[in-house]
C-alpha cells in the first residue's frame, strides 16, 4: 500500500504526471451530503499551475470530473470517484532523466524500487501534480467539515527564511536559476474536544501521515513544536480556565490544540517545512545509469521556483482529510435522520 | 483503533500506568529468528525509571515476560506476546487530578473522550510508562534489523536549547521545581535503497506516525528538515556520485536518506522535538470539573524533570518499528530457507 | 470502508449501475509486469451482458480504459486505475423501486443505511454491474498468477439443483417469468504450499471475504465442505505421501488444499452458492415507503434469469484477487531483478 | 497479519497450545461499559475442556485474567488485555508429530510456512485452544451487544448428518476410535436494519472472515444458503410487509437477515460446517520429514472426538465479534453521555 489514506474513510489516489488522467476514489462518505462542485473547482484552482511567473508554465485546467458517488450533486453512499485529465504533457522533456536522476527528486529511489520500470515523465507518480487529486478529496472533506463549523486555513509563514518579503525571495531565486523553500502554517478551528485517539492514531500522527504525503515536506511540528524543546514546563504548559460560557479553554495554546493525541477544543495549529523545489535550471552533479559513471545533469521541463506558493491549499486538503478521518463517526452524523421506517 | 501500529506487522500495545500489567503483541514476525532476551532486557533497562536524581523515583524493574511466540528463544511464527508487571504504583497520588486536570497532560482530553471513565492513575494509558512495551517491541525489531546490518542510534542533541551542557539544564530545571524539553536526533544506518512507498506510506510518514506515538513529541523533521525551508535548491539538493565500490551515493545528505518517501541508501536521519515534562512541582492554574470553576493544581506523584533522558531508547524503538514495518517482506527474508520438502 | 479489498494490495472499486463510469484502482502491483490488455478484454467479455436470451438485454461493451499505472503496457509501480463507461442506461425503468423496494434486493437495506439518498437506478452500487471492475482487477491478478504457474478455473456445477441440464433450467425459469439459482465450483491450481496465514487471514477467510463481495452469493465451502460435517475423521482426513518427485502430496483432497488456513500444495477448491436473481417479472408483495402501506411490485428493467451464467468469470476474478493478496510478497518477486546499482 | 481481526475494533489473539499463556487484546472498546466478569467466566466455561467423556481429558480452568483496560470492572477506553494461563500441558505427547505431520491438521502447512520453526506442541498457534481467547473477546462483545438488545445464539444442528441423535453419533465415533463432524446454526436477533457495508465489508463477508478463524470450519452459508442455489426466485425472495407496529418485515427469511451485505432487521442466520476432528486414535498414513519417506502415524495426546460440542460458544463469540465490528460507531454510542464540560 502506498497512495491510500484513512481508517474511517479510504482515500485512494492514482495517476502519474503524464498518464491519461489522475484521480481519487473516496470510500466511506456519508450519504445525503450535497457537494458544491463549483466551490470544489474554485478550491482546485488555487492549486492549479500556470498562474503567473512564479509558477510553472505548464497549463492544466485541473477540471474535476465526477465519475460516480453522486446522485445529482448529493452523495449517495457509494464511493466518490473523481478524475482530472492530463492535457499539457511534454514527455520528451524527460528523456534525459531516465538515465540521469535529478538530485533531490525521487528519480533514483523510484528507479531502485521499481527496477527501472518507473514512469519517469514529469516525475510519474511522485510528481507534485498528484496533489491535484489530493485537493479534490480534501476539497470534499473541507466542505464536510465546514458543515460542522470546522474551518482549515493555511498560509505562507516564510520563504527562504524571509517573513517580511516572502514573494520577493521567490523572484530572486528564479532570477538566479535557483529555487527556494518555505514554511506553511495551518490552523484548524472548530474541532470539538475529544477527537483523536491515543498513541499511534492521535491527531499529530494522522496529520503527519497526511502532510508528509505532500512532496517536498521534510518537517512538521504542532503548537510551539520545535520551540517547545527549548522551553521549560512552566512556560510551555497551557493553563486551563472556564470561559464566560462555561467552556474549558486554555490561556495559551502551546499544545497546538492537541494533548495526548486528542483535541482539547482550542485551535489545532501546525507548521509544515517545504524544501526548495529540487528542479533547478543550473547544471548539477549526478550519475548516468547506462554509463555507470558520474554525469552532469541539466534539467529541462517546467517547474515552480518555489512549491510553497501552490502548496497552501494542498496543506489545507491534507489537514482536512486527516481531521475528517479522525472524526469519522462524529462527522458521519452530519447527515439527516434515517427516513426508512 | 489507536494503540496499534503497522501494515506488514501488527504491534498492539496495552496497559495503563497502574494496571496489573502493560505489554505488547507483535503479529507477523518471521519464524526462526533467535531472540536475545538478555540483550532485550538491557535495552529495556536504558529506559527504565529510578536511575538517579534526574529521573523519576518510581522504581520498576521493567522485566519482560514472554507469554507466547517463542519456542526456546526462537520465534515460531505465532504472535509474540510480552508483558511487564506494574509493581510500584501509588494511585493515591493521583486522587486530585481526577477532578483537576494537569495542564499539558492528556487528563482533560481523556476525560472528554472517555466521558469520565478514563483511568487517571499515573496518566493511565497516556502515561510515558507505555513506552516500556513500545521498547519491548522495538527491541525485537532492532535485533531483526541488526541481522540485516541495520543499526538505529539516537542521541540527545540539546536540552532547553543547550547543546554544550544538556544535563546541567536538567539539574537547573529540577532545582527550580520546573521541567525542560529537548531534541533527540536519530540515525538509521544500513537501510538499502528502495525501502518505503509513495505518498502516504513513505518512510517519513511511517516514522512520523510511530514517533508521534511517544508522549511529549511535538515535532519531527528529516535531514535538513526545517532548515531546508530556509534554503535554496542549489544548496539543499544532494548531488549523486558513484563511490569506489560502484554504489550510488550522495555527497551531502540533506534529504536525510529519503527521497519521495523511499530510502536512497544513505543514513536516514531525523530529529524529534520533546516538550518539557508537563508535571511540575509548582502550583498551576487549572479547573475543577466537580465545582465547575477555576482551580489551582499542585501536582504530586513522581516525575522526570526531563523526559528526554529516558526517551533516547524509545526513539530508537519507534524508529526501528517503523523501518522494520516498511521493509516488511524484505526483512522477512532474513530467516533461513524452507526445509519442508 | 466497504468496496475496498486487500492487505498486500488495495483494490478500491467504485461506480453505480447508471453512473458515468464504474472502475477500480489497484494499489501495490509490482512494477515491470507486462499486462496483456487484449487478454484482459477477452476475460471481461466473458462477463459482459447482452450475450443471448439467457442474459439481460442491456448491452454494454465493458471496454476497459486504463487511466494510469502503465507505461506502454507494463506496470510502473504506480496505482493501476481502470474505468468502464456506462452507456446503455435506462434509469426511468427504476422510478417505481425508489418507493417500492424489490424483495431479495438491497433496495430496502440501502434505503435504511443511506437514509433515502441511495442511488436506486439499476441497483446503484449494489448492482451486479459492479462485478465488471472486479473482473478488471481480477483479470490483472489472473495474469500475475499465471506467470507463477497458477491457474484459476471456475465452472457451473448445477443450476436449480440440476447437474445434467443446467442451462435447460434457466430456459424453464425464464419461460415461467421466474429466475433460478446455482452452484459455481472453482479450482485454483499451482499455489505452492505455505501460502496463507493463521486464524483470520487464512486462505478460506480471504477467499470468503472476496467471494461474498459478489452479489447473490449466500454460501461458500472448501474441499468436502458441508459434506465434511457429515463424515468421520477416518474418512475425511487426507493421508500424506511423497510422490515420485519427492513432493509431499495428499491421496485425497477433502481439505480443498487448505489446512490451518494455509495452502498444502494441492488444488484449492471451493463452491459458491448463488441465490436466484431477485428480479423476476412476476408481481411480488412489497411495501410503499411513501404510503407507509403494503404494495405490489412489478419489476421492469432488464435482468438475467440466472446470474450464475455470467458469474463464472467473476468467481475466478474474486478468487484470483484473494490468492494474489495472500501471496503478496511471494507474488511480487515475479518481477525482474533490480537494475539500480 | 493473521491473528488480528476488525476494522472498528482491533482484536489481536496470541498464544500457543503449550505456551505460558494465551490471550487477547481488544483495542477500541467504548469507555464506561461495565463488564460482568462472572458472566464472562461462565461463557468461557461453556467452551472449557475436560467436561466429560465426549471432550478431551485435558483439564484447563480457562480462568480469564484481566491485565488492563478496566478501572474496577468498567472499561476505561484503554485496550482491554486478557490472558489465560496454560497449565495442563504434556508436550512430550507431541514429540512424534514434529517429524510426522498429522493428516487433516496444520502440522504440515505450518512446517512449510514457518520453515521448521513452528511450535508443534498441541498444534501450537493452530490449536483449537486458541478459541479460548476468541471466546474471551467474544464474551465481551456479547455483553456489549446485549446492552443494545442484540442476542447471539448458536446450537448444534446435526452431528455426522444425524439431527435426531447427534450426541449418540459422537459416542459411536469415539467407540470406533474415530471422530465426526457436524453443523452449527447461529441466530443473531435484534440487529437493527442498516448495519453492514457494500461489497467486501458486508455482514456475510465479516462474519465469514471471523467464523473461518475457528479451526475445522470448512463452510458457511446464510439464510437459505446452499438451498437457495437450488431454488427459483419466486420461492426464495422474501416479500416485505409492514407489521402492526409499522416496522418493515419480511414474511420469510431466506436472506438470513442480510440483503446486499446489510442487515434488514430480521434475524441474521447462518450455518457453519465443521469437519471431523483430524486427530483420531487409528493409525494413519503420513510422511517422515527426517527420513524423506512415507510413514505411519499414531496420534497420542488428548482430543475431542467431535469439536462441535465445544464449538457452540465459539461460533457465538466469532459472530458477536463480527457484528460488533460491523456496528462500530452505532455500538459505541451505547456509553453514557459526555460529562466533560
Amino acid at each position: 500500500m502506498a497512495s491510500v489514506y484513512g481508517k474511517n474513510f479510504t482515500v485512494s489516489i492514482f495517476g502519474q504526471s503524464h498518464s491519461a488522467a489522475i484521480g481519487v476514489v473516496v470510500d466511506g462518505l456519508p450519504a445525503g451530503f450535497p457537494v458544491d462542485l463549483d466551490r470544489l473547482q474554485r478550491f482546485m484552482d488555487r492549486r492549479a499551475p500556470g498562474q503567473g511567473p512564479r509558477t510553472t508554465s505548464r497549463k492544466e485546467a485541473d477540471r474535476v470530473e465526477v465519475l460516480s458517488g453522486l446522485v445529482g450533486n448529493v452523495t449517495c453512499g457509494a464511493p466518490l470517484a473523481m478524475v482530472i485529465r492530463n492535457t499539457n504533457t511534454r514527455s520528451q522533456d524527460y528523456d534525459n532523466i531516465r538515465d540521469v536522476p535529478r538530485p533531490g527528486h525521487a528519480d533514483f529511489t523510484a528507479h531502485v524500487k521499481f527496477r527501472g520500470h518507473e514512469d519517469v515523465s514529469g516525475g510519474g507518480h511522485f510528481s507534485g501534480r498528484l496533489t491535484a487529486p489530493l485537493c479534490a478529496a480534501g476539497g470534499i472533506f473541507l466542505q464536510l467539515l465546514a458543515k460542522k463549523g470546522i474551518t482549515v486555513k493555511a498560509e505562507i509563514l516564510e520563504i527562504g527564511g524571509n517573513r517580511e518579503d516572502p514573494l520577493g525571495e521567490i523572484d530572486r531565486a528564479r532570477m538566479d536559476l535557483d529555487s527556494v523553500g518555505g514554511l506553511v502554517g495551518c490552523t484548524i478551528s472548530g474541532v470539538p474536544a475529544g477527537i483523536g485517539d491515543p498513541m499511534f492514531d492521535g491527531l499529530e500522527n494522522r496529520i503527519a501521515q497526511a502532510v508528509f504525503g505532500i512532496p517536498a515536506v521534510k518537517g512538521i511540528d504542532f503548537g510551539s513544536g520545535f520551540d517547545a524543546a527549548r522551553r521549560r514546563g512552566s512556560e510551555n504548559n497551557d493553563p486551563f480556565y472556564y470561559d464566560e460560557e462555561g467552556r474549558v479553554r486554555t490561556r495559551t495554546n502551546n499544545a497546538g490544540g492537541i494533548l495526548g493525541g486528542i483535541s482539547d477544543g482550542m485551535d489545532i495549529t501546525f507548521r509544515a517545512a517545504f524544501k526548495p523545489t529540487p528542479s533547478i535550471a543550473r547544471p548539477q552533479d549526478s550519475i548516468s545509469f547506462s554509463k555507470g559513471e558520474n554525469a552532469v545533469l541539466e534539467v529541462h521541463g517546467r517547474h515552480d521556483p518555489c512549491i510553497v506558493l501552490r502548496a497552501v491549499p494542498v496543506v489545507e486538503a491534507a489537514a482536512a482529510m486527516a481531521v475528517a478521518d479522525a472524526m469519522g463517526p462524529a462527522l458521519l452524523s452530519s447527515g439527516g435522520p434515517a427516513s426508512a421506517e
